[in-house]
C-alpha cells in the first residue's frame, strides 16, 4: 500500500489543506512592519468571528496546553481556588497544571463518556461561598469525545462570582461557542485541530469580566502575560516574536473557513458526528459516550469489544486499511476504547474512509463483523441531510 | 461544504502528493550542469524499471498526447500504411493525428466496452501484405475503461513486420506492461494519471527493432526528435531545456512508487478495479465493459440509469458528495456513461468515497437505490484481498 | 559555502519566486472545468498584456525552442523559402530546425556581437522577389547578447509580403516588443526566462495576416497545431492536457509583473542591462556587444581576457563566489566569452553581486585586476536612474 | 521594483531556504508515533552536534525570547538574586522578565557598543558571597552588534557557585560556543535566526550542575517545565504538542548546515562579519561596537551620521534599493544606528548587497558619500580568505 497516503483520524494534529501548506511557505518579513500588521489584524478579525466576540483575540507561539497556564496566569490570582471539571484525561492534565501553578484545586470529576452537569458545579460554588475563583473545563473533552454544556456551566460560574475559563482546543470553530452570549470569560484553542493549521499558535480570548480582574492576578509569568499582547494590539503586533509561518497558514485555514461559512463549518461537523456515530451504532459497537446531547461532533471514541486487542486493531487499520486512529488516552481508556478524529480539513467522505476501516479491521482481527452496513448507516445520515437542506 | 477538499475521480488529471508538490518547489538549476545529470539519470533509471525494459526512457517536455507525434514520426516512415486499432475515443484522436501527419490510415473500430482481438488485427495484416508498417493503439483506452491484449497485439504485429505502438498513457507503471517481453516497439505515458504528477511531461521508450528503422521515417520533426534525446541520453541532458520542476516532482513520485514495490502499485491498482466493478455491480447498475478479463484497472466506466441525467448526477456528486468523476468522453458517450479514476496517487479508501458517491448521488437525483450495497461489496473485495496476503 | 544559496546567473533557467513556487503546488483540477478556464483566460489576458496586442495568447505545454516549429508549421506553407537571420547560436538552430522541417532555408549570418541590419533583409529579400514567405530571427540573441530592431526589420518582411518570425524568448516581457504596433506577425516565448517560472510552458501569438496565411501552411502536424488551441480560446480550454502547476505557477508571476507595472519590470531590465555593462567595462573587460543600442537588456556576454581559461573562471566564480554564469554557446564563443543573465526575478542587487564575483573570480584565478571598480560603476548608475525617478 | 525581491537583513527573522519551506509542507503526524520520535531524535542529535554538548538539547514549541523564562524557572529557584548583565536592549528585556518572574535582580550595565568584562562580574558576585545564583547574558546582544566573552564570565560565575545561564539566539550555530567545554549551564536560541528557520522554536540545553539544582526551582511552570522534556526525551518526545512543521523545517536546516559542516558555518560567518565591518570602515562611517574582539559576526550595528536621518534612510534603503535593515532598538539606539543582520541563510554574496545600499541610500538621501569604496573594501576581505584557504 502506498504508504504516504494514510487517513489521519487522530485526535489532532489533523490534515493540512495544500492552500495552508503553500501558505506557510511565504518569504519572511519583519514582524515590526506594516506587512505583518495587516496580517495580524485580518487573521485578529476573523478569529473575532470564530469566537463570537467583540474582545481582541490573540495569536501565541506555543501549543495548544498553553491555553492551560495562559488562562489562569493572566486572569486568576495565585494560590486561589479554583474548581477543575474532569471528564477525561485533558481535564485531569489542566488540574495537574494548575497545581503545579501554585493553584488550590478542588476537582469535579465524572466518569469517562459523561458530561458535567451544571447543577453539579453550582453545588460546588455554593458550598464554597465565593472562595473558587475560576471554573476551568473543556468545552469538548479530546480524551472522550464529550462535549460539556458550556452555556450552562459558564452561567453557574458566574452567578457565584467565579470566571469560567473554557478549553476550547478541539472545539473552537467546529461546535457552537457563543463567547459573549454565553457569558465565557476565557476561551483559547490550538491551530493544529479544528483550524487545519499544524500545532504551534496558542489563540486566547477574554471577557471584559476577566480583564477587570487582570491586575489581580500577581502570579509570576512572562513569556504568556496577556498584558503584553494587548498593548500590541492596535499596531497589529505581538510582544514575542510571532510564529510568521505559521501566521500565514492560519490566515489561509480562517480563509477557507471564512469562505465556507461560519455557521456552515459547524454544519459540517455535526453531520460528521452524526455519521460517525450511526455508523458506529450500525456495527453494533457501543460509543463510549451514551448521551446522543452530549456527543462531540469532532471526535467519535468507540469502545472496543472484549474479544479484541486494542493495539493489534489500531495496527491493522494503519497497515492494512491506511487509516491512523487515536488510541485510548489515559490508563483507564487505553486499552479500552480507540476514537475517530473527524474535524478541520475533514468532509462527510472521510467519515465513510473511517467507519469502513473500523469494520474491515475488525473483520481481518478475527472479530465477527459484517462490513458494510456502517458505511450505509452514514451514507443514510447524509442522504437525509442533503434531501433537508 | 469544504469546496476545496474535494475527491478528485477524474481520468486524469491525478492528485498530487504533498511530496511531490513539494519536490517542484525546489530552486532552478542549470539543465546542462552535473546537478541536473545525477536527477535525469536517476528519473531515467526509475522509469526503465517502470516500463520492464533495458531501453534508454525519454522525457519530453509536454503533455502526454505528444506521445501519438512522437511514436510515429520517429520510427514510422512518411506517408506509409498504418493500422489504428480504434476501442474508444483516444484511439479516434490517434488516428486522426496519423492522418493530419499524413499517414495513410486503416481503422479498425470496435464497439464502446470492447477490447480489440489480437485475431482481427492479425487477419487486416495478413490480407495487407506487409503494407502496413505499424500498429497503434491503446493499452487502456481511458475513455471507455477497456484494457487490450498488448501483448498478443504485439506479437502478431511483430508477425508481421508491423511495429507495435502503444499509448500507454493511462496504464503505465499501474497495469503490468513488460515492454521487452512482450516486443512491444514504442510506449509512451504521460505524468499526469498513474505517476503522481501534473501534466506537462510526455516519457516514452522505443525497442531495437524501431530505432533501427529510425532513420527511414523521413517525416519533418525538430522538438519532438527521438534522435536528439539519444544523442544526450548518456551525458544526462535533454536536447530542449526539460521542465526542470516537473522533473523533480516526478522523481519524487517514482521514489514513492519505488518504495512500495513496482509490482505493489500494480497490486494496489488491481484491487482498486476489482473493487470498483464489485461496488457499481452490487448496486445494480451497468459497467460499460462487459468482460472482466479485459476491464481496466485504472478507470471504470458506468452506464447511466436511463432515468437519470449524466450532467445532473455529475453536478450533485460534486456539490453535494464531494466527489468529481469524469464525464463520457465523445458524442456517443457523453450522456451514456460516467467514470470513475482510480489510479495514481489512490487507495482503496478512496474508491469507497468514490463508490458511496455513485449511490448517495443517484439516490439524490431520485434514482431508486439503496445506498450501501457498493460500498459493502468493495469492502468485502478488500477485505478477502488482507486475508489472502 | 552554503552551496545551495547561489547565485544564478544563466541564460535560463533563472530564479523562481517563492510566490510561484507556492502556487505550483495548488492541487490538481480538471482541464475541462470552468475553474481551469477562469485561470486559463487569466493567463491570457495578463499575456495579452505583455505582448502588446489584441490578437489571442497561447499557451502550450512545451519548451519555448518549440515555438520555431509552432510558428513555422502554422503559418508558413510547407517546403517554401525563409530567410534565417542569425547572429549567434539561437539563430543557427532555428534555422537548423527550419531544415529539418523541410523548409528551403536561406541564411543571412552577422559575426557575434553584431546585431543585423534591417538593410541588408530588404536587400535579399528584394533579389528573392516574394519568393521568401517568412523572416526568422531573434528578438534578443541569448547566445552573444545582442538584440534586434525589430521594429525595422518586421517593417521590411511586410513590405515585401513576408511574415516577420520572432523568437521572443529572452525577451518578451523585459525588453520592448509592441507586437500589433510593429506589424510583428508571430512572437513566442518561454515560461523559464523573463517571466520567473520553471521551463515547460511556451506563449505564442499569431497576427491576423498571419493567421490568413494559416491554412495554406499544410506542413503536417498535430502537438503544435495552433488551429485547435484557436478553437478552444473561447471557452479558455487547450486541446492538449494543459501543465497545470506551471499555469499556476504563471499566473502568480504575471500577477507579481502586473503589480511592478508591465512598463517599470521594462525600465528595471534596462537599468540591469546598464549597471552591467557599466561595470564591465570599468574593469577592463571587453563587452562582446560593442554597439550599445543593441546591447540585450537580459544578458550580457563578456569577453574571456586571452589570460584566462573560461572553464577555470567559471569554476571559480560558483565554487569560491557562489555565482553561476552561463558559459559561451557554441564552439566560437565556448572558450571566448562568459554571460550574465540578469532577467526574471532579479534586481538591479543581483548585478551587483554578479560583478563582484566578476572580479573576484579573475583576481582569484591570477588575473590582474583591481576588484570594486564594477560594482562601483553599476551603482553609480543605479544611483542616477534613482534621482533622476 | 520588483517588491517582492528584497534583501531581508533584518536581525531576524532571517530568510528561509526553499528547502526549508518545503520540507515544512510534509503532512501532519501522530506525535506520539515511531515516525515522530525518529525526526525528533534526528533533530537532537544534530543540534547537540551544535551546542557542542553531550547533554539532551530540547525543542520546544515557542519563540526564542521564552529561553529567558524557562532557563530561570527550570534552574534557579524562586525568588533568589540573580546578576543580569547588560549590554543592550535585550540584557535589559531578560532583566526585566526576571523582576517579573519575582526574582531579586541586580543588574550590571555597559554602554552600548560595548562588551561585558568578566572581572567586573567576577568583583560583583565576589562582594555577594555566594548569594547571586545565576549570571545572565547574551553571547551575542542583537541590539547593539556585541558579542559577549562568554567562556571567561561562564568561568567566573562557576568559580562563585552561580549558574552562567546564556541567551544564544543569535549566535548558537553561527559563533563558537562550545557548551561543555566552556562549562556553559544553560544556552538556548530561536529557530530564526542563524537555524535558517521561521519563528516558533526555542532550543535549549542545559549542564548536569544546572539539572543537578532543577529540583530546588521551585517557581510554579508548567509550559515551560524541562523535567517534562527530560522524561520524554530518550522516547523521542514531546511533552506537550511539537510544532511539526517547524520541526521538519528545522531537520532541513540543519541537514544543510551539517553538508556545509558545522566549523564551515561560523567560519562562513565570520567573514561575513569581517566583510562587513570592513566594508562600513571604508565609507568612513563608525561601527557602534569599537573592539573588534568583540564585534558580532551575526550583525553589525553602524552609526547614523548626524546630517541623515535614520528613519528617512532606512526607508530610502528599502524603497529605492531593495535592501531592508532593522532600526536601533531601544530609546537610546532607535535614531543612532541601524544594523545589518548577516546571519543564517545568508552568504558573503548578501553582504555585498548590504553594503552597496548603505553607501547608495545614504548618497540618495543626500550623504556626502561616493559609492563604491565598501563593497570594494568587502570584496577585498573575500578575496584574501579565499586565497588562504
Amino acid at each position: 500500500m502506498l504508504k504516504e497516503k494514510i487517513a489521519l483520524h487522530l485526535a489532532g494534529p489533523t490534515p493540512i489543506p495544500p492552500q495552508v501548506a503553500a501558505a506557510m511557505t511565504m518569504p519572511m518579513i519583519n514582524h515590526r512592519s506594516d506587512t505583518f500588521s495587516v496580517l495580524c489584524k485580518e487573521v485578529a478579525s476573523k478569529l473575532e468571528a470564530l469566537f463570537r466576540t467583540q474582545e481582541q483575540v490573540y495569536v501565541l507561539a506555543s501549543s495548544g496546553s498553553s491555553g492551560w497556564e495562559t488562562a489562569m496566569v493572566n486572569f486568576v490570582p495565585a494560590a486561589v481556588k479554583v474548581l477543575n471539571v474532569i471528564i477525561g484525561d485533558f481535564g485531569e492534565r489542566w488540574s495537574k497544571a494548575n497545581a503545579e501553578l501554585g493553584y488550590e484545586v478542588e476537582n469535579l470529576r465524572y466518569a469517562s463518556g459523561t458530561a458535567a452537569k451544571a447543577a453539579d458545579i453550582a453545588t460546588i460554588l455554593e458550598k464554597n461561598q465565593g472562595s473558587i475563583k475560576a471554573v476551568c473545563f473543556q468545552h469538548n473533552e479530546t480524551s472522550t469525545g464529550v462535549s460539556n454544556p458550556v452555556k450552562e456551566i459558564a452561567a453557574e460560574a458566574a452567578k457565584y462570582g467565579a470566571l469560567s475559563l473554557v478549553d476550547g482546543v478541539s472545539s473552537v470553530g467546529a461546535l457552537p461557542l457563543h463567547m459573549d452570549e454565553w457569558g465565557i470569560d476565557v476561551a483559547f484553542t490550538g491551530s493544529q485541530k479544528t483550524l487545519m493549521c499544524p500545532p504551534g499558535l496558542m489563540i486566547i480570548a477574554a471577557s471584559k469580566r476577566a480583564w477587570a480582574q487582570a491586575d489581580e492576578a500577581h502570579t509570576p509569568k512572562f513569556y504568556f502575560n496577556l498584558q503584553e499582547y494587548r498593548k500590541n494590539y492596535d499596531k497589529g503586533q505581538t510582544p514575542q516574536t510571532p510564529a510568521i509561518s505559521l501566521y500565514y497558514g492560519l490566515q489561509a485555514a480562517l480563509q477557507m473557513l471564512e469562505n465556507e461559512g461560519w455557521d456552515k463549518v459547524q454544519e459540517r461537523h455535526h453531520l460528521m458526528g452524526e455519521m460517525s456515530r450511526a455508523g458506529i451504532k450500525a456495527t453494533g459497537l457501543k460509543l463510549l459516550c451514551q448521551e446522543e446531547e452530549f456527543a462531540s461532533d469532532t471526535l467519535t471514541a468507540v469502545i472496543v469489544p472484549d474479544e479484541v486487542k486494542a493495539a493489534t486493531f489500531l495496527k491493522t487499520a494503519k497497515d492494512s486499511f491506511g487509516v491512523i486512529y487515536a488510541a485510548g488516552q489515559g490508563k483507564e481508556l487505553k486499552e479500552r476504547i480507540f476514537r475517530i478524529g473527524h474535524m478541520g480539513y475533514m468532509t462527510p467522505n472521510d467519515v465513510l474512509v473511517a467507519l469502513a476501516a473500523v469494520e474491515n479491521s475488525l473483520a481481518a482481527v478475527g472479530y465477527d463483523i459484517q462490513p458494510g452496513k456502517a458505511v450505509a448507516a452514514a451514507q443514510e445520515v447524509w442522504l437525509r441531510d442533503i434531501r433537508q437542506h
